[in-house]
């Protein structure tokens, strides 16, 4: 099923600025038992997001009354939210008066392997390298060509998912998911201060941590750190967690803290 | 008028993942009495863009009929081509079977105010740095939210158009236009193998430099070099040429080079 500003449509203006210029965000989200999976948390980030653009986020209400509407269709599904600025005329200037697009669509929850979550994954280190850019980064903005080709890399690879460095050589994450490690019992994630999308799930694993007396730390972190450290794993509002079972040449076998990151994930959250 | 996939209309597939994730490209040119300015080198551009993304890029033929079919309702527009790699699934992974999805938009020639071809314009410094990323520099990609927010700034600062340097205080070109640099009779324009956007008519100026016997270098310039130099100005499809007229502290008079450039631009090329 497919809202478009609330009525179900499968097309969008063809001047939207979304396709022109990828000019706008989006949040992925699970709706499980016809609730939405940390939904505060998620329109917090899609509304601080929208922000940063200038874009007029639509109102909680409004968006939690479509993903109702989706969850009567399949009380277990996927959510996709898409916020652009809407339709405008040729040239980058931001129109004067911006009504803004959105977009929620249902597709099902991916079918990954159940090993992937039960015992983990083989990570790709990919080739492409991430471009800085502070007045971006963190957000998930609709300029997704670097996930594009990234991914490409992964699957032929044969991959369940890719690695992303920047230009600096710092880890920065996946594709689609945000990357941890663990060394000594204490946690440590990329800054994502010049690249990358800050996704939900790291934060709420961020605040777990802390709750849970861990040391979660947010810093730069080198390819050479990730590889020595005892546990790796990947995470995103979609798969919950997933540990890196293999990069390179180095494997891991099952660690201590991924499987309580993922009782934390587990439990409610509104 | 609007042509999607060659027919009529307004609206595209919701699920595009042009809108998605900015995952096409696009250019855009001027129709003047009925004739796509500069096809051949716009077409070539369009089919090298798409190769780097590995999207099918439509036949020649097909997009002329769809650019004659515009110049129709008037023979002299600006024309838009966006080629996306059509609809897909969630996520990033691109579809086994690719069906790009290819948008012809016409629109009216753009009325800027006859003195910034006659005399010039005022460019603004941008704050907003272009990041690097080599391996989608130079191509007209949907992924422009770097531009939208150069424009604003643009804008705000009242100048005509925007001028972007990347980190490494390279200039770069404008938000829709690229940049060359006179100095003693020598032309210059920069490298854009990190970031930016090689549009159609920098190559062309390029060219006919070369073919007029003037020198005309493609390397870094850095901001210093460009306050310092005999000439700034601008080019692209629908503007032609800008003389820059000023930027911060410095103003420029009439320039030798530039009425020589708008000559070259002004003959006829297939």
């Amino acid at each position: 099923m497919i809202l478009v500003n609330g009525v179900a449509c499968d097309t969008v203006d063809a001047l939207d600025r979304g396709l022109a210029y990828g000019d706008g965000v989006f949040r992925t989200l699970a709706i499980r038992a016809a609730r939405p999976q940390c939904w505060q948390r998620h329109y917090r980030k899609l509304a601080g997001d929208c922000a940063v653009l200038g874009v007029p986020c639509p109102a909680p209400e409004l968006l939690l009354a479509e993903l109702a509407e989706l969850a009567r269709e399949g009380a277990d599904c996927a959510a996709k939210i898409i916020v652009t600025r809407g339709a405008g005329a040729r040239g980058y200037a931001v129109p004067g008066e911006v009504r803004p697009m959105r977009i929620v669509i249902s597709d099902a929850l991916p079918q990954h392997p159940p090993r992937y979550a039960e015992s983990g994954v083989a990570l790709h280190l990919c080739r492409l390298r991430l471009g800085h850019q502070p007045a971006l980064a963190g957000i998930k903005h609709l300029n997704r060509l670097e996930n594009v080709l990234a991914r490409t890399e992964a699957n032929d690879a044969g991959c369940a998912e890719g690695l992303l460095l920047d230009f600096a050589g710092n880890v920065i994450g996946g594709t689609m998911a945000n990357v941890f490690i663990a060394e000594r019992g204490v946690l440590t994630t990329p800054d994502l201060g010049r690249c990358g999308v800050a996704g939900a799930t790291r934060e709420r694993v961020i605040e777990c941590a802390r709750a849970a007396g861990i040391a979660c730390r947010v810093e730069d972190i080198g390819i050479e750190r990730l590889l020595a450290a005892e546990e790796v794993f990947l995470v995103n509002s979609l798969i919950g967690v997933w540990q890196v079972q293999e990069l390179q040449h180095k494997a891991w076998g099952r660690g201590e803290l991924a499987p309580r990151v993922r009782e934390w994930l587990e439990r409610e959250e509104d």
